[in-house]
């Protein structure tokens, strides 16, 4: 079996990265004390979608919350007292020691703070990646941003870091708009506060609309907003389900694009991610508002479930 | 008023192209004698949307099938008899001499033959440029092209340009079969002759799926196909209307783009597309399949209605 060949055993923590402790055979990338990134969605670097450079949906690994084991080899790597323990999304990260296979891991900048760059395991990168590799925008271009999560204003920053000279945020939560200026919000709109629809307060705000919107929220009414919200003619919109609209929308010129974390292929794309933080380019310490032990777990998930904070990173040690 | 110095007066017949005869004040780009493509829609130079790179939806001179006048000062440049006479999209085409704004006119080679590069006032470039400037698909990839009428071969000879290795022509007329081989059609089908939706059909041709789709009917239901049988992870649909598809289609890396007149920018745009043409790149001449003098105009249309032919090129002369 070729994957079981391919499987690095990483010393490994909550905070989404690790250091690989042993390789298993055939494995060639990687050595004992590599610092990496595991990713719940996975790269094998030999499939079409991994050989098309469009595409990140790997053949072998992509995501699959119900596969239970590392490969669809039905074997779990994984046992207590002999009784097998199924895998959780490639990874198994709730856990000091894993084994997670090859595709799955991203070698990273040992420099890199792993308390920090472990957010980019997941959603950091999404939002990110959905404005700097999918909606691209240009410097001075304006840009909505609908749901300010921590996915939403990884893609603030990304409008951020590519110059955007306006840059608007959407939330029905008030308490969003302060903490957003630190990404580069330079307009709050919450939708409770209009009666007209949000994208109509868009349009009229940008003189026709916007340059590109991400829509980060799910909800299929927002992404119909983030739609119709951009310019005509050039708009780039990125959302994640279906919508009904006018057919003039888009024989107007707009563009509707759907992505997969961040468009990223975890492997090749993640190191230089880590490079952009270690540059300065990247602030990824501000989306961390919490830390927490993994005795306090539940905790963490309060904070989430009632919107308090963005991040909360999880350490094993008290 | 700016418009009316800036009249070409065009020695004009219905190929949709002409010979400017005169030029009105202010009009530096062209003299008498130039050879120009009229065209419904325009390009002024000077709007946001001239001055985008991803637009050509001019501000001043978009299509408007309603304006009625030149532009939007209420005044007609045509009389008989001191009766003002309404233009038509904007180069009032049925005569032999008009006035046009000269945002709408494109200077092109003069070592061009009318009677050919005529197409590319309208729908061949429409066609053309949906794969050529919108979906781009690269050197080897496969393509599906739906509805096979002079906007849909006019997108295959684009596919057939761009080296694809595999292009899917759909239509439900079996005749279209033989005239779309000359476009580089590989493989035909027509929904008709399967029992289960023609995107799975093509799924199943294709292992997963096209990389690019073009939709070139207008039928919503054919949207919905263009978009489904992209292979995800990479595939790019271009349709033009409404439609209703599973979430995780967008959240697959698809793409959906709508676009008008091919993304060209009239006067910018055409006259390389004129260029491709005298290089032979582009094959121009196998969709014209009929010539008619105007007295039979009315043939003409019943030969469109019919769906016989391509493109039937009217002249003036008998």
């Amino acid at each position: 079996m070729k994957s079981t060949s391919l499987n690095p055993h990483l010393n490994y923590d909550l905070y989404a990265h690790g250091i690989v402790e042993s390789v298993g055979e055939g494995v060639t990338e990687l050595v004992p004390g590599d610092h990496v990134l595991p990713v719940f969605t996975g790269e094998c670097k030999e499939c079409a979608h991994c050989m098309s450079e469009e595409s990140n949906l790997c053949d072998l690994l992509r995501i699959n919350v119900d596969r239970g084991v590392m490969i669809d080899d039905g074997q779990s790597r994984f046992t207590i007292d002999g009784k097998p323990i199924f895998h959780f999304l490639g990874t198994s990260t709730f856990s000091e020691y894993t084994v997670i296979h090859v595709g799955c891991v991203a070698k990273i900048d040992p420099e890199a703070p792993l308390d920090k760059v472990c957010l980019l395991s997941c959603g950091i990168s999404t939002g990110l990646g959905a404005t700097l590799n999918v909606t691209k925008p240009k410097k001075g271009m304006t840009v909505a941003i609908f749901g300010l999560g921590a996915v939403g204003l990884a893609a603030m920053e990304g409008a951020r870091m590519s110059g955007a000279s306006r840059i608007i945020g959407v939330d029905l939560n008030p308490a969003k708009h302060e903490q957003a200026k630190k990404f580069g919000c330079t307009d709050f709109v919450n939708p409770k506060d209009h009666t007209k629809p949000v994208q109509e307060v868009i349009v009229e705000m940008t003189d026709g609309g916007v340059n590109r919107a991400v829509e980060c929220t799910g909800n299929a009414d927002a992404m119909i907003s983030a739609f119709e919200c951009v310019h005509d003619g050039w708009g780039v919109a990125h959302k994640e389900a279906v919508f009904k609209t006018h057919p003039m929308n888009f024989l107007n010129e707009r563009t509707l694009r759907g992505t997969f974390f961040g468009n990223y292929k975890p492997r090749t794309g993640l190191p230089g991610v880590v490079d952009m933080y270690m540059r300065k380019e990247l602030e990824l310490d501000k989306f961390i508002t919490h830390s927490l032990p993994f005795s306090q777990i539940n905790t963490a998930f309060d904070l989430m479930l009632r919107g308090e904070g963005l991040r909360c990173v999880i350490r094993m040690e008290e």
